[in-house]
């Protein structure tokens, strides 16, 4: 292996390919990108392969294929789609960087070994997003965007009839009915991508600020006769509702629910049980032949109740599909919009040719969770 | 059972649902559309099941839900998606009128045991599609138009990437080049799918007619520098191309399809062998993560060299996938048009409350190959 020139950060990522996880926190073009920022990228074989990047790709572009022993022996930063092993954790040398979705909001114990290890970890969930400087590195947007875009493709391709209206010799079929539950960033998606399909769109979302963006897309916004104002949380995020809030919504959304054929939900809030937005009761309201796509199904739970990470049909013939790894499955893409926020990321953190952290810089204190005297310690 | 009022034509339909048909030849609406025109319907138990039609509602519309011996006894008509099996034609009383798909192109042996059957055998291929009675009995274009909106909704699901061009903040993606390779009704329902879907669409047929109509939907008609006119043949379908031409079309559309992500191929010929649009050596020059869909894969080969029934990988990371089913996978809606199809076609030969084949009639002279003095003999 050629000798790296002196005073460029080393930047590796491993293959994180398993069985839910196609997507690479570099591609090939953004290698190019970061050598311009004097970036050296170090890959993994194979990493890109479940992502259509080759081994012969990265090296065209410039970076080194090798194997892992050699990235944690030669990077100064290490980027990651999810968060390293305890395992790969112990075998990285101290001062080593770590970026990845690390899950500090819930999960401090980790954030702890990650310190004790002698590493820096700069948390992409705690990217302060509302920032203009930040835009480029939220991969938040990114891949819920992707996520929402393909909610709507499998709820079509789920969908025993047609999205768009259709006239034809023999009479006409009616469009489909979308509700999409959650209008942040996955649900505007889904309820643009849906109404490309030609679909007639409703939404809902119990920040006040979404019905605006709703429809600005030309969707409904959903009206249960209910006010949750004051329900825009943190950082973006839709907040938790009360109980007793809760247990209006679900009412008034199960008793509206059962008008439309498919219901795409989209409200993930990182780390946290997903709030539920459709009960069993909601769910036996729909039609046979509806389709369901929870986007938060996960052994916390889903947005519906009785999801489960797969497709199953209910006795009243609804099709649910839970589908937590739909930006995965757009891993060509997704890897791609991934590996440019998380190069954003890494060139921030580069001043002079040396990783370095800012106590000063509001990315960097909301950020780097361990290894630095700003690291801010849980929420 | 009820006693069936005197003077009505009784039509019965089976449950047909196989590992590759979920179709049914008779929805509940078209019920209740063939009372009006004197028209009795019995139906199998269960046979609208997998199209998401119930027992419950064949019965509200006013059908009576039985049992394939009861529908054999009593039926004047029989109405079949696909065509009836030597065995349920053995069971079938002479008299008895068959309406379906039933392969006589091809199949002249099996249009015979109808005969002696002393059945009345009706083809839905050879419909006179060029009439304009003819149109709301045209169960291949509405199959057909089902099966290219499918098509092009399994390829963006298939494809790693956006089919729509996408502007986020790490910047822009740009959009699928999708081909769509025969450019028929279902051509036509993919190119206008994939539009919908944000994609750049371009096709391609060997008649030369297609042209005006690709670019009527705002997608480009490939140059292929070749000369195919002549190409319409008879009844609507795309002849078949002399061997030269083959070659030459087949070079032509290799090369061109190198830069493209996404193929669909739409050009089935009913009972016969379908026409090469892609050689292997096209399928080669592919970039990693194309997607291909040919909806003519079948056991006399597809549209594509090497094209199977199924989804696989090539040693190259090009998804092919052979989608002979999909008007089916699209249950509800299929079933429902096609229902409005063959009801069309069996009340156009109901007079005076019986079925009846008028010679003198062009459909009646075209579609009726058995049980009737003026039945076409083969081709």
């Amino acid at each position: 292996m050629a000798e790296l020139p002196e005073g460029t950060v080393v930047f590796g990522v491993f293959n994180e390919t398993s069985e839910h996880e196609s997507r690479v926190a570099l591609t090939p073009d953004i290698v190019a990108r970061l050598r311009k920022s004097g970036v050296t990228a170090l890959i993994e074989h194979g990493a890109g392969a479940a992502s259509d990047y080759t081994d012969a790709d990265y090296e065209a572009a410039g970076a080194q294929v090798t194997d892992a022993a050699t990235i944690l022996g030669q990077a100064d930063a290490l980027g990651f789609v999810d968060r390293p092993s305890d395992d790969l954790i112990a075998r990285m040398k101290p001062g080593t960087w770590v970026i990845g979705m690390l899950g500090s909001f819930t999960d401090a114990d980790y954030v702890e070994r990650l310190a004790k290890a002698g590493l820096t970890a700069v948390a992409i969930e705690r990217l302060p997003r509302q920032l203009s400087a930040a835009q480029s590195m939220d991969e938040m947007t990114s891949q819920n965007s992707v996520m929402g875009y393909k909610a709507a493709l499998v709820a079509a391709n789920a969908y025993g009839s047609f999205l768009p209206m259709m006239t034809t010799a023999a009479g006409t079929i009616r469009p489909a009915k979308v509700l999409v539950l959650g209008a942040g960033i996955a649900g505007l998606q889904a309820i643009g991508t849906a109404k490309r399909l030609g679909a007639v769109v409703t939404a809902y979302d119990v920040r006040p600020a979404s019905k605006d963006e709703v429809e600005s897309l030309g969707a409904k916004f959903l009206d249960l006769g209910l006010d949750f104002s004051k329900g825009q949380g943190e950082g973006g995020y839709a907040r938790a509702l009360t109980a007793e809030e809760q247990a209006q919504q679900q009412a008034a959304v199960d008793e509206k629910a059962a008008g439309f054929d498919i219901i795409i939900t989209t409200a993930k809030v990182p780390g946290r049980k997903p709030p539920m937005l459709l009960t069993a009761r909601g769910v036996e309201g729909l039609h046979r032949g509806a389709v369901i796509v929870d986007c938060a199904a996960s052994d916390l739970g889903g947005n519906v109740e009785g999801s489960e990470v797969g497709t199953h049909v209910t006795d009243g013939g609804v099709t649910v599909i839970g589908a937590p790894y739909l930006a995965s499955e757009v891993s060509t893409t997704a890897s791609n919009l991934l590996s440019r926020n998380v190069a954003d990321i890494l060139v921030h953190f580069i001043k002079d040719g040396a990783l370095v952290v800012d106590p000063a810089d509001e990315i960097d204190a909301a950020m780097v969770v361990a290894g630095a005297p700003t690291a801010s310690k849980g929420e």
